[in-house]
């Protein structure tokens, strides 16, 4: 034993060394499994043998920050002192103890005293979840409601405060679910219970049976894809670069054909890309069912915030003025469109009217970003583990419109889910203006720099990108409605035998707008849901199909209404305008832009207050940004992106993607499928 | 002759008749080439010989909706007439015709007597750019100025209307700018000169040269990377399926290195993902820069709005009550993160204290989405072609959180031009509560149903969800400012000589915060840029540094600010708050939030309005959804994403990207590189 002593002692000693030697460490670094041990072991020395503590959170007590700092700036630098915070439930009393890692010894314990309880640990919620199905008057409420007890589970919720009930007992409120035929426990509640759970003694301390309500069904609530019926679809593709069938899509002239995708594209001298009768397949209907009939963007108002001579009058409208398709450029391969993009070709007519050719002027292409398209890990069900998870797939459709000095990258991206994004991405060269200014001071001193000074004599001059987009969308055919759910506050008026300590919540109130004027939205004021309808196709349950609109980059005039870019740009006084389906009715801006005098256009045609109420409607979005330079955009503009959602809402009877049927895994350098 | 007639008139016919034959033909193709000289023919042939009309815009003259529709609608169908539609400018007219392409002829012609003009035609932009180039009075400004004519591009700029000049002829405005030394003309433009073009004439009709202002420097406005002195860099990886050195990043221990950002990425048992001391390398300066000190999310607040006895005590605070990091999940390669992620594992401490092992709690990835991360294309430069185009790439830290029924997908992505962007997407199982509805109808009708109607039995109870983010900016160094630039709007006052017909603009008004108090901000109330700065360091042209916050998805509460959950969820009255930094405030709902009594967090540590102004200060923001569930949600809810960017502004010189060198194109197939 002798011999074998110093040799334990070399080898102990190394085995801590190694927790505590971080040359190589940061000091913020997660505590170690080792660490996590030690921590245990000092914490539970520090109590009586029969105290048993119980941790609740034990986590890295973070140096000071100057420390870090100092730390950082040396090039080999001591390692700081490794500590551990720790926060206990020990005898019904919250403790916070540090922990000195190298000195091995717990250097602060403190008894919290004031409200409040650390946060739930999972054996305390399992052991929790476990009680009612060993409890008496569970058992006969179960009974009563024809439930197999062996086929609940249950979960804990914590109960909050509602500034009445004085509480220092750490309680949770439990709810039952039934497991029986599905794993989507959360959505077969088992209401009119109250079990409330004191932790510490782990015991139901209060239970109610006060009602009985009927139980949702099972069936429509799997989402596993190998328990779900076939048909199965729509099938993703593998990853972007190495498909199996490239490009993901077929291109049929103009129609274009993706999953459960299918709509046209074109190409106008004015609007440039077109995206029209854009549809989507439903398995349930085992039909195609129109979304939207045409979408493209309507204008771009630029007006720029210099009021002197020079600049006074740069209030530009890009699309009517010079043309968004005459504007588009010729796509660059690898830049403006990822290697496996599809490009097509158009012509538009040049001032002699010779057809002009531009090729590449839109790109089209599978997006594989690493999003998720949806998932859930299931862990309320004891020795059942469920983790389902499918990657996000998405058609991107892209126009580049290039007018003087700015870029700006169009996208249209559909979604297997039935929703429908836009993105503008906002690059290119500033406009700017020559100044006899050499310092910023200067420039912020006179308050008539109108603009951030960039760099020498220039100054990036403010201004401010307002895009207007024309949606004719039809939700099942071209009768629709304009539906504005109110997200109101109400006050919790119930008294006597339900009474609870909840004071308020909110609820919707819907009312459907049914003249133009009743549509003319301005974001930001109030919080609404604005969906377009079929009032007259609903789904099993009696919603009306929809889809609603998530805006996108709110943005407010900031001109004056009696200011002749304003007359002009009137169509931004709104971030919403809906309108009945005129053919004539597409350009926001009016027909003829370039010197306009506000005659025409969205604000003139809307004062005549047309019904707009279960007729063909247009949905007309206005999002945009203000823009103050800075030097991170010159000489060129890192892009600035933004856009808005058209998203189902109660279209389809359950989610569209619940039986996507996702690829098969790849292999890690991408070429090629892994062999199941 | 005689034989080879019919040979010919066959010839003739098959040419023609592919024009007309639209059999696999959509009704909303776009007009074709032939199409389009079609138009140009039977126009011109319309007109007196040496009218030369010209054609502004000619595009298809869509068919009727209805026609299209049933178009559709038939299995086999006959094509529709294909006609187009064409505005011409013939002697200073406006004419619009409509042309039918099989009966080839004008079947309709329009004089547009109103105001406004159709947009430009780039010929006559091209001849009005070249007016000044010969034109005496320019000549003697260009000489005025040490300018050089034949360095000189000029550029045309539509002139608008001010409600006071009744304008019925058809002027622009020209601007030149130089190119001596650069192609980013917009950079170099000739100040103080008014010139104005009657396009019909093409001649200049008013010419003004007012004063000489300093022309900027042509030196560090270029942008193509052969002419950028080296060092280049960063260097873009290729596509991130296929990389000659994958992953494309280094994880050393907890700090991660990509491009030019370098992290430490930490696991802690509450707040789960901990990003901390993130740095960028300013090759200017030769050295990594601080830009953030902690980010990580603080609190989720998801109060449900159903006020009855089973459901009025769903407040939740997920991350206090149960823990993000406990509650983070193993994360599911090729669902959750893409094929090429690479996975760190984290340990937490067990209710005894034995640490527990989470595998893959993290995962790391490249993104390449087919996002644009800047381009331009130069048209202004006669004989020189400009398009340059860089592919987006990021590098993307991803956790995800459930908490029962709900997954988070929680995303910290890293750009090269500086960015910071986050993401949360909501994703799992709603929850729901079963209840006596067989139809959406009997729940809307009752005020009680507190959600949605979405299956049998089955409400989706109406809830929100409040994130917040603890933001420990450290601009170039701890001691830092918050800065609200208020955009504001002038009336233009100016009168007498330099008096120009605008009415108003909108300019830049600066106050920084001195204490917490004037950094609570409720978004959506007026357009203001919100920076955090180091007033301390500055931009060569005397910006101080800074990062600015482009704010996520803006929720307020509706709860009553006396109603329990409201008072412990108080954080959520603010979208920003700034606190000077200290260790002890992390968690805005407090350190012990299960049944919490709002005695702690950050609504009453602000209440002591300490000093902000020029101080290592944190920012908070909450971000958020009100969530009215819909029949898609159910029974999986398809990833509802938003977060938003911490974005450099004056933090660099110039755009930290500019010399960003693209990774050569990759073959179709993405297996391996395109030889060069």
């Amino acid at each position: 034993m002798a011999t074998i002593k110093p040799f334990l002692l070399v080898l102990l000693f190394s085995i801590f060394s190694r927790i505590s030697s971080s040359k190589t460490h940061h000091p913020l670094d997660p505590l170690t499994r080792e660490e996590l041990s030690l921590v245990q072991l000092i914490v539970k020395k520090s109590y009586p043998p029969r105290s048993s503590p119980v941790f609740h959170y034990v986590a890295l007590d973070e140096p000071e920050k100057h420390d870090v700092l100092s730390w950082l700036a040396k090039p080999e630098p001591e390692p700081l002192p490794r500590r551990a915070q720790a926060i206990l439930r020990v005898h019904k009393q919250t403790h916070e103890l540090v922990v000195d890692l190298k000195a091995r010894k717990v250097v602060s314990k403190h008894v919290h005293r004031g409200p409040g309880f650390p946060s739930l640990t999972l054996e305390e919620q399992t052991a929790a979840n476990d009680l009612p199905l060993t409890y008496g008057p569970f058992l006969r409420s179960a009974a009563k409601r024809g439930i197999d007890v062996s086929q609940v589970v249950c979960s804990v919720f914590t109960v909050g405060w509602f500034a009445e009930e004085k509480q220092f007992i750490g309680v949770v409120k439990i709810q039952c679910f039934s497991k029986k035929d599905t794993v989507s426990v959360y959505l077969l509640p088992v209401e009119g219970l109250t079990i409330v759970v004191d932790l510490d003694e782990m015991r139901i301390v209060e239970y109610k049976d006060r009602e009985v309500a009927p139980m949702p069904r099972a069936e429509g609530t799997e989402y596993r894809l190998s328990k779900l019926p076939l048909p199965h679809g729509p099938r993703i593709n593998g990853a972007r670069l190495v498909q199996e069938n490239a490009p993901g899509f077929t291109i049929d002239g103009n129609v274009v054909r993706w999953m459960n995708w299918e709509f046209h594209v074109s190409f106008d001298a004015r609007p440039g890309l077109v995206i029209s009768m854009a549809r989507i397949y439903d398995p349930d209907q085992k039909a195609f069912r129109s979304v939207m009939y045409r979408g493209h963007i309507s204008e771009l108002f630029v007006p720029y915030q210099d009021p002197t001579e020079d600049y006074y009058y740069k209030t530009f409208f890009d699309s009517g003025e010079f043309g968004f398709g005459v504007s588009a450029v010729s796509l660059v391969p690898n830049g403006d469109c990822p290697s496996h993009a599809v490009y097509m070709d158009a012509f538009y007519a040049g001032p002699d009217g010779t057809p002009v050719h531009v090729p590449n002027v839109f790109c089209i292409f599978e997006r594989h970003a690493g999003e998720v398209m949806w998932r859930h890990t299931e862990l309320a069900i004891p020795h059942v583990t469920i983790a389902e998870s499918r990657p996000e797939v998405s058609l991107v459709v892209r126009m580049i419109v290039t007018v003087g000095n700015y870029d700006h990258v169009i996208d249209w991206e559909f979604k297997p889910s039935g929703s429908i994004k836009t993105q503008v991405g906002l690059t290119g060269i500033l406009e700017v203006k020559a100044a006899n200014y050499t310092h910023a001071d200067q420039a912020a001193a006179s308050e008539e720099a109108h603009g951030t000074y960039l760099a020498e004599h220039t100054i990036g001059l403010y201004h401010d990108h307002f895009l207007t987009y024309y949606l004719d969308i039809d939700v099942d055919g071209a009768t629709n409605s304009f539906v504005k759910k109110n997200l109101v506050p109400r006050r919790n008026t119930n008294t006597g035998h339900h009474r609870t300590p909840r004071k308020s919540y909110w609820t919707v109130v819907t009312e459907t707008a049914r003249t133009e004027s009743e549509a003319k939205i301005r974001l930001g004021v109030g919080p609404t849901e604005l969906v377009i309808e079929n009032p007259n196709k609903k789904t099993k349950p009696g919603n009306p199909h929809g889809y609603r609109l998530i805006p996108g980059p709110v943005i407010h005039p900031l001109l004056a209404p009696d200011d002749g870019p304003q007359i002009r740009g009137s169509f931004t006084n709104y971030n919403i305008w809906v309108t009945p389906y005129n053919k004539t009715e597409r350009y926001a801006g009016g027909k003829y832009v370039d010197q306009s005098q506000g005659e025409d256009g969205l604000a003139v045609w809307t004062r005549r207050n047309r019904k707009i109420e279960n007729e063909d409607i247009v949905m007309w979005h206005v999002i945009g940004f203000h823009h103050v330079p800075c030097q991170e955009d010159f000489p060129m503009m890192p892009t600035l992106s933004g856009g808005f959602e058209l998203r189902p809402t109660n279209f389809f009877e359950r989610s569209a993607v619940l039986k996507a049927v996702p690829p098969p895994p790849m292999k890690a350098d991408g070429c090629g499928v892994v062999e199941p």
